[in-house]
């Protein structure tokens, strides 16, 4: 098969930039102007809650190398029965972890170093996070290849340039040129530094989880820490039903400090969950709440996020599968559930399995980003950036992704309606078959009416074909670059920022560098 | 820049069929399980509703070369002016073309020649049909070009072989090279001998309105069709507040013939719409209403739908923009007024300016098709090609097109909660930390569990490589060409086709060949 014709080009239309003309929509975070969607009805939702109480009443929980988290859910009224030395089971009466979680707060401020970038976590509020997580990165040019820590600042970078992002995110990929013990200070440093939005802290080990707080006292002042979420942590939960102390540790250092945890199953069903979405939604709720719970035990109204990450699997291949329709519809019940518990939530993202920012790639994406929208997620994690089913953060798919963040801006505004949206002296000033281009009502709306793509191609066929015939690959891969030379350090007060450095500097000249 | 080293491909992960392994879930429609989505309140609702009435009562529409229509509605109350020899401008009080659409039915059966696939309109019936009436055609080999007849029939071809369309639609793309006064006879031919699903006939004038319900009474019996809806006509009004007697005319010969109706403003916001979604909107339903209303003025009981295309502009360029956050909003809303007028809804597709079928490609659409979903839309045309701003048919874009239909059909299926589906056993089955790919729960559902796509590549990154890397554009170019070689013909009766041909060559044969 030759060449598609239309791909020959190099150039192609130009933008101005990713905001293009859309400042009236900038926000620190979005306050959705309409309402959340309910898939499930009152009964299947209650069974679906009957059905987490009666996983952690009759099957329980397993807690590894954490004996305080077993103390204090023992003392909470779980039952713990021991598996072996360093693990035990604790099952939870009907109800009992619901009540556990009503010290927590159903919404909280995360604050930003700059006060106008702080977020709401939680209520109305939608706060979009690039992705997270990813060994690999790619890029059109090099290809796939380990990340490293100049990817991971290039990606705080791209992140911070956008309008349309309101949190600079975690682990956005794993910078493998730093030592495993290390490389947290780093990545908390970048986000501090290359950015003034709020970021998550490290997970990977309680010392780490520890240092990222420490940092944050650094730069906020520790009073300020003490009384206020300044960073957050992302656990995850070892499906099927199990806590392991490592997480469990790093909640509670977080929860101690004040400071807010996400509480993740990563839920491939028919490997670890159910296969049918019902069972997979019940184990997610059973999980996430008994993380959540912990925290109101160490600090009761520590800030705590329910969270959801529902998975197939193409039975075939036994590959998970991404941005397919099952975990679409799970979601949207997730975020009924979680306004039910009165939780700020974590829900799905721009997921996707393709290899290439192609059509399958943002085709998936959707079907997983409109599911966190609709289902009244507050917290998006992996909204932009996603490829290659979590393994890869894609250059030109972030540049794609935040555009799309964009577009929801729009989206989540609703439709307003009022005299002046009406429009009636709109078709009256020129009557039926006259155009609208120079009415009043245009003349007033036009700057503000519409979103205005940074980065979809709307040209007609022929000035878009003069032009290069670019796909959108193309031109996203110009437009990362362009950001990354505009990019602009946000300013951060010197004195903080030589107490970071030397923090780190001391943190990492006593250990050894561990690549494990 | 270089071309991207992943594109260097020919072959790739092979698929054994569009169909994957979800046979259960073939069906002539889809009967959805999950409610449709509110999005506006009440209130808003109401004022859309009275501004719609507004319009009809002060503004009013203007009806252009039919006396007969015009007769009709004065007839019903319209307060007639005229405003040249030629044209009326007819105002209506409030309320009065509401009365005129209680005698529509909410749903109605679209008879297809193979009974099994007859389709409902209305009610919570999804039917998907593919795009219609793009002057050209793309495919990756050949780029675009103007649509022959040759293309229409592979369209046709393509509809029909896939199980995720339910429709065969109408116009798929203008076969240019049969004349403008005769193409509607091949057209409405190839539906009928390719394919065996509902379709839509002609109504680029009221004799081809005429001819089209004339070859339905030789494939369907003219006794059958007088009493069921066995072909349907999308009608345009011409935007802002005309209908023209040639959309009159034909809408007429349909209701008169008891056939359907689809009444379609075509409504670029700033251009022949307020640019305010609430405004557009409320113009939408006025002229929507009143193409409905004429056919309960002709035949009261006629089946009709209600239709939506809310088209955004760039400001910047003047071109129209389509997969935008804002008409998903309005398409919303459509769905909501629709419901209020328990009438049928045709609305939004998987609409793109895209010249490719591209990220771009497929995030518009998907941002179009969810919110024609979620609306409750209840006749989709524009399910799959639609690439260049309706301009281009792609055989590419088809096919990945296809395959989000198929994913719909999992996503309206929803979240099913039974015992069986909360899968307790499966977790108790071995407990905490055990995964569950041989458990009973597992065996007995991982054939229907997921939706399996026959397009998308789950494969790991290294599978995918080794088997050339392709990106979307290249799978699917070829699979739609394994899929025309693959297409066998339904079984007609070869007496009807007999007389289908004999009735299309007479009528050829009556005039000259008209090009305009």
């Amino acid at each position: 098969m030759a060449s598609p014709p239309q791909r020959r080009g190099r150039r192609g239309g130009k933008r101005s930039s990713e905001a293009g003309q859309n400042p009236h929509m900038h926000v620190p975070y979005i306050n959705r102007k309409i309402p959340p969607y309910d898939l499930l009805d009152e009964e299947s939702l209650i069974r679906i809650e009957q059905g987490a109480e009666r996983i952690l009443a009759e099957i329980g929980i397993e807690f590894r190398d954490d004996p305080e988290t077993v103390r204090l859910f023992k003392q909470a009224g779980g039952k713990v029965t021991g598996v072996c030395a360093t693990a035990w089971n604790i099952k939870f009466e009907p109800g009992l972890i619901r009540d556990l979680l009503k010290t927590a707060p159903p919404q909280f401020i995360q604050h930003a170093r700059n006060p106008a970038r702080s977020v709401q976590i939680g209520g109305d509020a939608t706060v979009s996070a690039p992705a997270y997580g990813s060994p690999f990165v790619m890029d059109l040019d090099k290809g796939r290849r380990y990340g490293t820590m100049l990817d991971f600042e290039n990606f705080v970078k791209l992140a911070q340039s956008s309008p349309w992002l309101h949190h600079s995110g975690g682990t956005i990929c794993e910078p493998t040129d730093i030592p495993v013990n290390k490389r947290h200070l780093d990545m908390v440093y970048a986000h501090m530094r290359l950015s003034d939005r709020a970021f998550l802290g490290s997970i990977t080990a309680p010392e780490r989880a520890e240092d990222s707080i420490e940092m944050c006292r650094i730069l906020f002042g520790a009073d300020f820490v003490e009384q206020n979420c300044v960073i957050m942590g992302n656990f995850n939960s070892t499906s099927p039903l199990i806590w392991d102390g490592v997480s469990t540790r790093g909640i509670r250092a977080y929860a101690a400090a004040n400071q807010g945890s996400i509480h993740l199953p990563f839920l491939l069903g028919g490997a670890v969950a159910p296969l049918t979405m019902a069972g997979a939604i019940a184990q997610n709720l059973a999980e996430s709440m008994v993380g959540c719970a912990l925290t109101q035990l160490v600090r009761p109204g520590a800030p705590t996020v329910l969270a959801s990450f529902l998975v197939t699997l193409a039975m075939r291949s036994g590959s998970p599968t991404f941005g397919t329709p099952e975990p679409a519809t799970g979601s949207l019940v997730m975020g009924q559930l979680a306004r039910r518990l009165n939780l700020p939530l974590r829900n799905a993202g721009s997921f996707t399995t393709s290899k290439l920012p192609d059509g399958q790639a943002m085709q998936q994406s959707m079907m997983s980003m409109m599911s966190a929208i609709q289902s009244g997620g507050n917290y998006i994690l992996h909204s932009a950036g996603f490829l290659d089913g979590l393994l890869s953060m894609s250059y030109e798919k972030f540049i794609m992704d935040t555009d799309v963040c964009g577009a929801l801006h729009a989206y989540l505004n609703g439709v307003k309606v009022n005299d002046d949206t009406l429009g009636f002296d709109a078709l009256a000033e020129n009557g039926p078959g006259e155009h609208m281009f120079g009415c009043a009502h245009t003349m007033r709306h036009y700057k503000t009416a519409y979103w205005d793509s940074g980065f979809t191609d709307d040209l007609p066929f022929e000035t878009w074909s003069e032009s290069g015939g670019e796909d959108g690959m193309m031109r996203a891969n110009r437009q990362w670059k362009k950001r990354l030379a505009d990019y602009q350090a946000p300013p951060l007060d010197v004195a903080k920022d030589d107490a970071l450095k030397e923090f780190i500097a001391k943190k990492k000249a006593s250990v050894e560098d561990a690549w494990y």
